[in-house]
């Protein structure tokens, strides 16, 4: 998977991943009074809106971009049917080719991660027959309780050709709690680096490993730090736009090749019609202000890579 | 929900509480034909089959105990059918007056993590409305995103009257990889049990905070250390029994006022029938077999706790 994912980066020469996590004040209100006319004011009323919205945004957009990241949480907190949305989603953008990254950060211990790793990536076995959950291409995983919370990942991965992208610095303010402590000299996100580039070695794709990593755009001289120290790793960077990441800002979390990086946008593009520069297309037209957004943020990266050049 | 949880333990006598984990291979035969005669071998016979086999454990020993605690992974693997069983498991708790603690270890930055914390302990606004998503009492939560990560949980509980179970030690051989390098002078874990022990201090119930922890039965010496940092705060307690842990271990777990933590035990529990010692039960009785096994942990736990005094 991550050779297919390598693949439409080259394609679109986008190497960005659009964040589907919808929240119901960045929908269009036509959608939500069409949603609730339906369902009432329920969470099978909300759930409905979300898949509405993000069909519309996938539609716009799905021939620039290689690949797409729900968020569940975004799903989840609305119960049940929130996570038919997910799954919805799930499968709706699979159909169109593009490659899937749940951002579900899991992680538990031994026989808990491998339920988990099946649900997202894997297949149960139920009597006779075999089944897939959800099956995202990707999942995201916390490794807070170390490796035999993350190996179950890693073989179902082998198993069903699937990846995982695994927490190591995080995009957010406090991030640093922990994650910078030091350890013998060097913070706590080094020696996770570290491991997540050992266990991808024993995982390759062609040129890069299917065990990636996450590192926050927010963090970019760290970034340049934990590129070196995992170069085979490609790495998910969360935080461009909204949380004040930059493209110029992410030019070392790529490597040499241009590859080894993908930048996700999540509200900066699905929630672009609320943001003055893209306010001209109207709520009615969002989806054609995320496409808009999405070839802004691709000429910002390219651009940025290609200015390193 | 913290004060309740302990006006339980002190009703029952029992500082336990039964993890509800069920793998189908755990399952008695005469459940899951059922379940696959209505439902075939599908993910919906699958959440048939725990479901069933859930309600027959409760019914078994809700009188017994304060508490239960769902492991969602067991439930997610088998995609929304399993999460529907998830959610039913919760609601027939709560109606036997159960306390419900979600073992969830969710955990993300700002407001993805406010919304795990709606759904899962609060409530989402849908229009003029607001429902809740999976309503557990208590949730477990990953702190490696740090402070920012942990807040919005913090701030449901808050308004919802809930608690949480923050992952400081965890019960799994490799936990130590991360959790036990040293910083300062002192672990990672002793870290996060500080920060644990300043977040529940702002969040108190009557005598204990409903900000908890987590931390292995696996591990008593750090556990007798962490009592220690974490003085207010209740401690869940994973890894009795099928992981090892036994009750003359976990005595230093507890205050001197015999409360402060709680003990889970999953397989040993909900899969008693197919250990030696309640084999005689047979697998139509295994609710029965599972009552027996409560008993005998009641009883080991309380026998360390006197024998302490």
């Amino acid at each position: 998977m991550i050779n297919k994912l390598i693949e439409k980066i080259r394609k679109t020469n986008a190497p960005i991943v659009v964040g589907l996590d919808p929240m119901l004040n960045y929908i269009p209100r036509h959608i939500q009074e069409k949603a609730f006319q339906e369902y009432g004011e329920t969470l099978e009323g909300a759930a409905e809106a979300i898949w509405q919205y993000n069909k519309g945004i996938v539609d716009a957009v799905y021939d620039l971009i290689p690949a797409v990241k729900p968020q569940i949480a975004m799903y989840e907190q609305f119960g049940i049917p929130g996570l038919q949305a997910y799954k919805k989603t799930i499968d709706y953008c699979k159909e169109k080719d593009l490659v899937v990254i749940g951002d579900i950060k899991r992680g538990d211990i031994g026989s808990t991660s491998a339920a988990y790793a099946a649900g997202h990536l894997g297949r149960v076995q139920v009597g006779s027959k075999t089944w897939a959950g959800f099956d995202e291409d990707f999942a995201t995983v916390n490794p807070y309780l170390g490796s035999d919370g993350v190996k179950p990942f890693i073989e179902v991965c082998k198993e069903e050709n699937k990846g995982l992208f695994i927490l190591v610095k995080t995009s957010n303010p406090s991030s640093g709690e922990f994650q910078d402590r030091v350890i013998e000299g060097r913070p706590l996100y080094e020696w996770v680096g570290e491991k997540v580039a050992q266990w991808g070695e024993e995982h390759m794709g062609s040129g890069y490993s299917y065990i990636g990593a996450v590192v926050g755009a927010t963090y970019p001289e760290m970034g340049k730090t934990l590129r070196k120290i995992m170069p085979k790793t490609f790495i998910l960077v969360p935080g461009y736009g909204a949380q004040g990441g930059k493209g110029a800002d992410l030019v070392h979390f790529f490597n040499e090749d241009g590859l080894g990086a993908i930048v996700n946008s999540s509200r900066g593009i699905i929630a672009a019609y609320k943001q003055e520069a893209y306010a001209a297309f109207g709520e009615l037209n969002y989806a054609d202000a995320s496409r808009k957004a999405v070839e802004d943020m691709i000429e910002d990266i390219s651009g940025a890579l290609n200015g390193r050049k």
